[in-house]
């Protein structure tokens, strides 16, 4: 089962700048060769189910080795039987109705 | 590690009635022996990462499997590393304050 | 149009002790006389969607006077045209599903 | 008080293809001159509060009068005191993290 996923992650504890936590989320999933996508309120995520949780782990577990105290995620999660549909696809499927 | 998580999920493509997807939920969490609490726009689920994480790939495969064609899921997911905490910690924690 | 809410709300850069921020929310749907229910990962809260709205945002002005620097809230939202439903009836919903 | 928001919203009872709807947000977001930016699982949405607050609304409403009886948002939304900072410079802070 594939799954497309959109991942913001929050470490709790270790003041207000937190870019660098997600700079290191940004490895991990290319580490893992999902396709992922920054965007300015998280990360959209794209792979076989068990992949996209496995980084998901590790993420957390990096920002606790970090110093984070607390992590505190916000997960959108999509899986489809219907059609195979990639991140690149879900977007210009939008774009096309917006020039209709 | 140990997770405290809230699932909202939403079949797609089954019409507006989504109770009885939500009802075959609790039935995994419960099967799962992981605590749960449902709300009125999601489900507490507290457990191992790997059990939680389990149990929502079952719910979408059940959900699938029961028709929807899509499902998409709106998750928050808390790990700590400072202390233990369960659900019901989490309120009393809040209730404390109000009274404070 | 009434809208059936639910909010976590996270004050970032104060700390790993979120409950007193937490249950200040809490009193300001009290104050706005909105029917809301706490859970262990966010609070339920329903009424007409401009009260809700300007509950929350007194929720956010409410954190920063508090002292966070950054406040960071996810939310779900619903509304439907097809007939009224309120916190409890979503509730009981689902338990009659378990039961049948 | 500016917000930066990121709306993932989800018509109910409607089928399974649900572009144009995230089509017609867009539209709207733009009607609205707020500074916006579609990604695979959401929009990002940056302007005042209440000027994001009346777009969001007002997707709600527009989805039910394009005959969705249920509509359910998923939303992040971040509010800061310490400083300025746009969209595009949250996306840059954490690529000059990477490079690092």
């Amino acid at each position: 089962m594939k799954a497309i996923a959109d991942f913001c992650i929050i470490p709790i504890g270790v003041g207000t700048s937190l870019s660098p936590y997600v700079a290191e989320c940004q490895k991990i999933f290319q580490k893992h060769q999902l396709n992922y996508s920054l965007h300015s309120y998280g990360t959209n995520v794209e792979g076989p189910w068990d992949e996209v949780f496995v980084a998901l782990k590790e993420c957390h577990e990096r920002l606790h080795h970090m110093g984070a105290p607390r992590v505190s995620s916000s997960i959108r999660l999509g899986t489809r039987t219907d059609r195979e549909q990639t991140l690149e696809e879900k977007i210009e499927s939008v774009r096309q109705k917006q020039l209709g």
